[in-house]
């Protein structure tokens, strides 16, 4: 690990139903700051393909919201578009959860076990995987490593839904069912996940394998 | 404290610039949870003062968005209405900051010293002494404190900003300055107070607080 390491982690909106979620995006941020990371916010400058009313769950049809200006509070106004980041000013990459994933980031939402991922995010993961940065994704994130790297059989967890762990596995990647509290290391690929409100009741149970993530990703950095 | 007591803790939208400041509402549920509490997140069904895009600063004077419904995004869609919350239920009620209770909550950001509050935010905190419940106010909450409180003289902090201590002193508040990690306890009148991002730089500061006012107003109800 990097005396102190650099560390971006990827939003994908703000809010559990259409965005990041926004737990598993604070922990994260307090996990790497108890480490003394420096991390840098990004997300991608493109429309939310959902908003939710996250009181009824209905869509708000006639809303139009930016992935990049929601995220931004998450991280208090301060935050890169993700595809200007660049790659060499950082050890390690962490994704956090939440239906923005299933929905901005990738296709998961829509199209099932035909989900693609978002050429941005597809490249920024081949790239840093190709630097030997390392990688880690919460919650429902690990679908974007298991589109990007599944032709690796990368090592992975989404925690124990079969029917999300197959759809993983039709990418290549390799599934391994883990507790709530757990991480799942893949150290070859330098790839750590945890399941978080995948499996999560409450935000201990989220906040336990989150900074499990953060000390493996670190490590791994 | 009760083996289990029950927090109610109100929230006045979803991001920093115009509604409940992010991390410290996430600090704050993670504290109670760690300590054992039932936590109810709350409130008002009422339309924000202000949509601010927080990569700019700048107004989106187009949009309208719902402070509840907004809210819900931080506590993953369990949320009750603030007007229809039982104070008997609840031993304590955290308040946590964010400009949403300056815009929201209050008329602060719009008539500074001649600001006054929401009249169910104001019967709430009035009615709640009343019954010796324990109340916390995080970051600028506490203008909310001096507002239905002031006559009581109740002590409290906003950190060291003379002008906004000021303001809350205009209406009876005994203003007390306050390093970002520390709280202001007036156990006469039950109610805790930390500066949080009134003055921390980052989140590590914002937390020491916040945790400490968590023990304290659960050891107040």
């Amino acid at each position: 690990m990097p005396k102190k390491a650099n560390v971006a982690v990827i939003l994908s909106g703000c809010g559990v139903f259409d965005g990041a979620e926004i737990h598993e995006s604070v922990l994260t941020l307090l996990a790497l700051a108890r480490a003394g990371a420096k991390v840098t916010c990004a997300a991608p400058d493109i429309t939310q393909r959902h908003v939710i009313n996250h009181t009824t769950g209905e869509e708000l049809e006639d809303e139009d919201r930016n992935v990049l200006e929601e995220a931004a509070r998450i991280s208090r106004g301060e935050i890169e578009h993700l595809g200007q980041i660049k790659l060499n000013q950082f050890d390690a990459i962490i994704f956090v959860g939440g239906f923005g994933v299933a929905k901005n980031l990738s296709s998961l939402a829509f199209d099932g076990i035909d989900y693609d991922i978002d050429p941005i995010i597809n490249s920024l993961i081949q790239d840093a995987h190709q630097q030997s940065k390392a990688l880690g994704f919460v919650c429902i994130a690990p679908v974007l490593a298991a589109a990007a790297l599944g032709s690796k059989k990368v090592r992975l967890t989404i925690g124990n839904d079969a029917d999300t762990a197959a759809i993983l596995e039709h990418k290549g990647a390799q599934h391994v069912n883990c507790a709530v509290d757990e991480i799942v290391i893949d150290s070859t690929h330098r790839v750590v996940t945890t399941p978080a409100y995948m499996l999560a009741e409450n935000i201990l149970q989220a906040e336990a394998g989150i900074n499990k993530l953060v000390t493996a990703v670190l490590e791994l950095a």
